[in-house]
């Protein structure tokens, strides 16, 4: 974290300087390489490593698991052996994980009432 | 853009086709080092350049130069200028850039509720 910390924020009076703290690391967080797509498809229920490939089309393997991994340091998801042979992993959104569709789906609002063309 | 935007989007039923191939460029895009707190502050009110410098200390030249530049290409700011010698400028968020607000303001709430420490 660095100096953008001190930033003074007021927005609608929920932002206390502990979420001011917060909100820089964190928008950049959701908006690291193929951040947002990922959380986006666990939203709609968990899964295996090798669904998560096939329905992000154009993410590499490594980018994945690095995600994964980040996902998982910052508590927004876990992972759930599945009680089978061989075993399979699935990955699920925590409950914080699951909150985020709020985040999510106020940018699908904004999208649609304010962009007709993509964003470069 | 690429594969990416095949992805197919149900949630909430406000994502349509051009939603779900704006959504994976528009959360990076403001996800980008920076963009965050360069929207928050303008949601404050236009500002010229030197003000945003000094309200987000460690940001560099460099990247609010080339960060204003997106977002005016992306037609979320535009640049006032003052009727003054010698010529000032402001930024300021055009509609679609202030109505970036109710985003950044689920943001602020997730934070708000579901997280105790910073993401790193």
């Amino acid at each position: 974290m660095n100096d953008s910390n001190q930033f003074n924020c007021s927005i609608k009076k929920i932002a206390t300087q502990h979420i001011c703290h917060n909100f820089h690391s964190t928008i950049e967080f959701i908006g690291r390489r193929w951040m947002g797509l990922i959380v986006f498809t666990l939203l709609k229920g968990p899964k295996r490593y090798f669904e998560l490939l096939e329905e992000i089309p154009g993410i590499s393997d490594r980018l994945l698991t690095e995600r994964l991994k980040e996902l998982e340091k910052e508590g927004l998801i876990e992972k759930k052996i599945l009680n089978s042979t061989p075993r399979k992993v699935e990955y699920e959104l925590t409950a914080a994980g699951k909150n985020l569709e709020e985040v999510i789906f106020s940018l699908l609002k904004w999208i649609n009432e304010n962009r007709k063309t993509n964003i470069e």
